[in-house]
């Protein structure tokens, strides 16, 4: 089967990438490489001269136990440590594996990444997202957090505007909104972004004013609601996206932090053991990227959140034609990330495999549901049984949401002026002074111009007194998270007095 | 003796900045070390989930050989490998030794760089530079090439004016071009920027067009031309800079490769040698920042060139109110560069101690004398003597370059119908075909928007007909240094018919 190629989006550049220039001096580095010819071109220092002669990066191996049933004997004989040595220069190890050498890996040059990494990347993107136009590639970064802003410099000029989930994550959003970029809210509800408001919004924009150019969105276990996209919500999404000329913008660091449904009694909870890799796989959220047949998907992925956030590496999924104007935006940038990351990953990577790497990733799996369980069974336990409280176990990531009706306050119309906002604040200083910190709703609340595009859109919908609290269970053990969890719950139940 | 306070200089902050919002989730990341309280803030994954176990990275001990001359009897006891193992969690190792634990070297947090690393620089900075004001400090950055796009975005607006060497490293142009901001060129001999010359332009800029906000200037071994400011033309410059209101940007990955003056006679050649570890930091070139009273000077340092590249780390030096801008930007960019490299090269550098590093520098000179004096002794060789070429030996950096009069080419007046510019690209392609590379100096010519505000300023001043040739001996070994320059100088004598 033919693969379709990518469009050509060039139309939504932002001024900025028409403006850039490609340095001159990266189209002759080529020469570095040639034996006919003496480089006395770029100032690249001789790798004679860096100090490192080795480097060893000791990691555990991905434990079998909680990944895959297979069928294969336990041999006894799988190693407990993977042990990588890298040398300064080239060496010839067993079978295919092949080391980043330091003298490569702490050089100039490889802008869109180093070859052994992005091997392993670009076949583990095929293996999950199994990619439906032919001319896609991945892009080396420095994280989701750097990949954002590049993203709004390549597409956006001063005075775009963007869409985004109505609460999103505030960093994203302030680093649009510093460079004078307006994000649009677009609501959602437990199931994530609404493809009907998207479509309205869209459908209904203001021809007088310039129409959104991007949707950035966190469609799996989302920051800060914790809902994930069903699979028939993202492809309404991409056709609306289609139908409109957006881009989407998936940021995915907790696509792989998928887990079962959670279940109030732990009696019938299981987790789901799959029986091979491509079950497994079958079992995770389609992603937009596995949609696209267009190249309007530009996927960010890191490894903050499934390795570690100081690698400082991450990868984008889009286009040969897209990645290029990011790697031209990098060379003024971050030029590529750094070369230990790249070479300290990629070994570690490459010695556990895509199936290691994806039993790593079930690991994960089993410590977050674990983890998800301890808190939502809490908040059950602690939290009174009325309307005012709702609670809303996540399926994927690291955080929970408690909606509260704020309403339901006793000092609601008095102390607070029936501000909801009101209500948060206290609550929010209450549950510091109890030893437990949550963050407030209304911290991730984009609140960009809706006027004059949308004038009736934003007042729509959710009952205006509802505030909510994101906790995360990631960031504590478990039973730091139990005694949160009751402070918190006695800090609502003290509050509203029940 | 008390220090000065840094001004502010928040009035020459761009749009962007004005506008750029911290994130409001850091505002309570503290709690997250404090016992008192159960933190579900962030989604900060437990270290516990980082696969790493130790990282051992293994270097040379700098050599003493080429560094001082001390009095000290050689004990034989030296090691002569440096030996950093860096550990999950902190350990205590012998004495102040301090390293970095992976557990905190991979987390989030320490936008401003890890401790260890910082502590390092600092001293460093302080022992190297003495900086007269109070309130100073370093910010761990990615290199001086993120650090200078990131500048640009803090200090300009579209529109803006800033000034830059007449001929300068174009992907600094290129990346303040591509924001929109015109650069404007101030003319260098051979001494660096011309002191006379900026002056002139700012005391006659014409009052209604916005006056420049900084100065972009690589003062050690400037990048084309190789060239050095001398302290006095510093003096001058930073008086300007005060009475003008400008920023002094200083980018100095060249700043420690300083060498000896180029003596034609082999024979009366000899490298410094140090008595002291002060006598070798007297020898230095005053730098920019140690001549600020003001905080108006921000220095780019890096260890591209002195360690490795691909550590993606350097450090920025400036007044801690315009290191907050910067580390308030790394959150949406950045956040801090690889956790890896921090730790590996603090490893590296607490284990030499200040004085071990400056023993590593002194060594890279010795090296980059010696390939100066073979690349200069090779061009004296090659190139027939003549006014027609002008070899300028520098005594920084890694470049060299060889000024060149088009018009004595034998086909100036025809085949180049008197364009100095075919001359220029003829002689490039020829020098590839004979099979060496070095760069047109066209490529780095700073050709920013010079009217209305000094209509009559640029046309001033060289020689129009010439051009010249920007060659490195740093990217390659003494053997194909030689033949390189001797290609070279084959090349410009069969061109010109000498």
């Amino acid at each position: 089967m033919t693969l379709p190629q990518s469009l050509d989006f060039s139309h939504l550049y932002s001024d900025e990438t028409r403006a850039r220039k490609s340095s001159p001096l990266k189209s002759c580095i080529h020469y570095f490489q040639d034996p006919k010819i003496a480089f006395l071109g770029g100032g690249l220092p001789l790798s004679k001269y860096f100090p490192w002669d080795s480097i060893v990066a000791d990691s555990s191996l991905p434990s079998l136990t909680y990944g895959i049933e297979t069928d294969l004997p336990n041999t006894g004989a799988r190693e407990e440590t993977c042990h990588v040595r890298l040398e300064r220069n080239e060496i010839t190890k067993g079978g295919d594996l092949k080391d980043i050498p330091l003298s490569r890996a702490l050089q100039y040059g490889f802008g869109m990444g180093q070859p052994e990494f992005l091997s392993f990347v670009r076949e583990h993107t095929q293996l999950v997202h199994k990619v439906r136009y032919s001319d896609w590639d991945v892009l080396a970064t420095t994280g989701n957090t750097g990949s954002w802003e590049s993203t709004l410099r390549i597409f956006c000029n001063k005075g775009d505007t963007i869409l985004a989930e109505q609460y999103s994550f505030s960093s994203s959003i302030y680093a649009a909104e510093a460079q004078g970029i307006n994000v649009f809210p677009v609501p959602l509800d437990e199931h994530g972004l609404i493809p009907e408001r998207l479509e309205a919004i869209l459908d209904n924009w203001n021809p007088k004013t310039k129409k959104p150019k991007l949707l950035y969105t966190v469609p799996t276990g989302q920051n800060p609601t914790g809902s994930s996209l069903s699979d028939n919500r993202k492809i309404e999404i991409y056709r609306i996206a289609q139908k409109h000329d957006l881009l989407i913008l998936e940021d995915e660091p907790y696509y792989f932090l998928q887990m079962d449904h959670y279940q109030r009694e732990a009696t019938s909870r299981k987790v789901t053991h799959f029986k091979s890799q491509s079950e497994f796989l079958d079992s995770l959220a389609k992603s937009f990227i596995s949609l696209d047949t267009d190249g309007r998907v530009i996927r960010m992925d890191s490894f903050s959140k499934v390795l570690a956030p100081g690698t400082r590496l991450g990868w984008l999924v889009a286009s040969k034609k897209i990645l290029r104007v990011y790697n031209q935006l990098h060379e003024m940038t971050i030029q590529n990330p750094s070369g230990f990351s790249q070479a300290i990953v990629a070994g570690t990577l490459n010695r556990w495999g895509q199936e290691g790497f994806l039993d790593w990733l079930l690991g994960l799996r089993r410590e977050y549901s674990e983890k998800r369980d301890i808190a939502i069974d809490g908040l059950f336990k602690h939290l009174p049984k009325t309307p005012i409280f709702r609670i809303n176990p996540p399926t994927a990531g690291m955080f929970f949401t408690i909606t509260i009706d704020a309403s339901a306050h006793p000092d609601f119309l008095t102390k607070y002026s029936s501000k909801p906002e009101l209500v948060e604040l206290a609550i929010y200083e209450k549950t510091i002074e109890n030893g437990v910190l949550v963050i407030p709703g209304s911290w991730f609340k984009v609140s960009g111009n809706t006027e004059p595009p949308q004038p009736s859109e934003h007042k729509k919908g959710s009952n205006s007194n509802e505030i909510f609290f994101r906790g995360t269970f990631a960031a504590v053990d478990s039973d730091t998270l139990k005694n949160g969890v009751q402070r918190l719950g006695e800090t609502l139940k003290q509050e509203f007095q029940l």
